[in-house]
């Protein structure tokens, strides 16, 4: 059974985990621990947690969530490995996983854990961002599960199919390079049109009053947090900057079309890529 | 009285104006004309018209709404100005306003069009992405209105400010300069996004499970109709290549940070770009 759960850092992902969990499992006790006791105290009082609770109570746990920024989890992850017992499950949710995975490698306790990416967020951060049913019919990308102990994964898995996840199983070199075409360049695709209107408009206030549900839908992932994003471009880097070739070409490319008054060529690669219709329709 | 309304181009815009404005006016009757006859007896169907119309009918209207592609309103607006009486008033929902009003600023019944653009829409198309409310809290802007009779543009902007929309004024050259950095370039944005998805992942559709409501926020405008947005980029060329120089300069710079590590430059990046959460805070 799992009962005892810990989790390591109570912001958008920790916390909505925890919200569903306890909704999922009653008998539960949902522990926190963060970095800034502030945030720990807001977990509490919006009943996000049961108890605070410090790294030396670890031993106790049957699930530890680790859903701290890539960098911190890195440093982090081999001493909370240490400090489960053998029959405590460690799993973390970020957004890249070859350094996570690496990290661990030779690790004795390495079977308790459980790399995974939840697919889900908002661009919200902290543990007021936390929310119910964050997870449902969202994709968990699980890595190297042949590595974890079958026992410790069954049980954390059918947790995680109750809160609505669908398990997809690849390795951490394949998640690192498809998730920077699916997530990492969206971010920087909509910082830099944010950055691209606020550097025009800066001293053009009412023009603001332009921006239509388009413009929002498009940029909304400029409100995301610095502190989680820098370290998952940096781990990263290699995939981003390949992802930002290929959309750098395309923007050049399709400017090239406007320079030449080729709009049959500009037509044509917006009805191509109107494909994308059905993509996402099929995801959903 | 605004009694008898003749919409041209029953598709997304020019039917949700037609649905709030038989909300608003129940008195009221929409005719609808379009160039291709399934729209209309879709939009006849579903109620978004009363009736069908022809071109020789538009003598009786008291506002003609053209609601169709930019290039399209360049050519038939004349048209229109022709064949409308002297009580009768034009508007025009284009994206772009320039070529829009030029094409009829001698005209000899100038002051019976009024020039505006209501910035709301979706990313569908066609009679049935019509919907009510759509233009609830939404900006209008209006495009030399000293050019149009006192009397019509009253009735008029009375009429628009019941649907809701709040009343900006701008003249032409502003309108497309601002809107392409507002509006234009999310589209062009977006679109290049998930053109560089599809190629990147097109053998390997698996991957597309891994695609986020970021992913699908960001790239949602990729679905818009390239018959209308065609026209829209070939008017407003000069402008939207200039925010294609910004975008690629913008990108090229966030880029080299992450080829030369430079991290805290990436941080910075971002947290600068956070600040369009106020702007776009301040402009709900």
């Amino acid at each position: 059974m799992i009962n005892k759960i810990y989790v390591i850092g109570v912001g958008l992902i920790g916390g909505s985990l925890a919200i569903d969990i306890k909704a999922k499992r009653p008998d539960a006790t949902i522990f926190g621990l963060d970095h800034l006791e502030e945030n720990l105290t807001t977990a509490l009082e919006l009943g996000v947690i049961d108890e605070k609770a410090v790294f030396e109570d670890l031993d106790n746990a049957d699930l530890v969530i680790l859903a701290i920024p890539v960098d911190a989890t890195v440093v982090l992850l081999s001493r909370v490995l240490d400090a489960v017992s053998d029959f405590g499950l460690v799993v973390d949710v970020g957004s890249t996983k070859k350094d996570i995975c690496k990290a661990v490698e030779t690790h004795p306790k390495r079977r308790n854990f459980l790399a995974m990416h939840p697919i889900a967020g908002t661009e919200f951060s902290g543990p007021k961002a936390a929310i119910p049913n964050l997870f449902q019919h969202k994709t968990n990308i699980i890595c190297e599960v042949e590595k974890t102990a079958f026992k410790l994964q069954e049980k954390a898995l059918n947790l995680f199919a109750e809160l609505g996840m669908r398990m997809r199983y690849m390795n951490p070199e394949s998640h690192d390079k498809h998730i920077a075409y699916m997530s990492h360049l969206s971010h920087i695709s909509a910082f830099m049109l944010g950055k691209t209107v606020i550097e025009k408009e800066k001293n053009e206030r009412d023009i603001f009053d332009m921006a239509g549900s388009g413009f929002e839908s498009t940029v909304r992932l400029a409100k995301s947090s610095p502190a989680m994003w820098t370290p998952i471009f940096k781990q990263n880097k290699d995939n981003v900057i390949e992802t930002l070739e290929d959309y750098i070409k395309n923007l050049s490319q399709f400017k090239a079309l406007l320079e030449n008054d080729d709009f049959e060529g500009v037509f044509n690669e917006m009805k191509d890529t109107n494909y994308i219709k059905q993509i996402l329709n099929g995801i959903q």
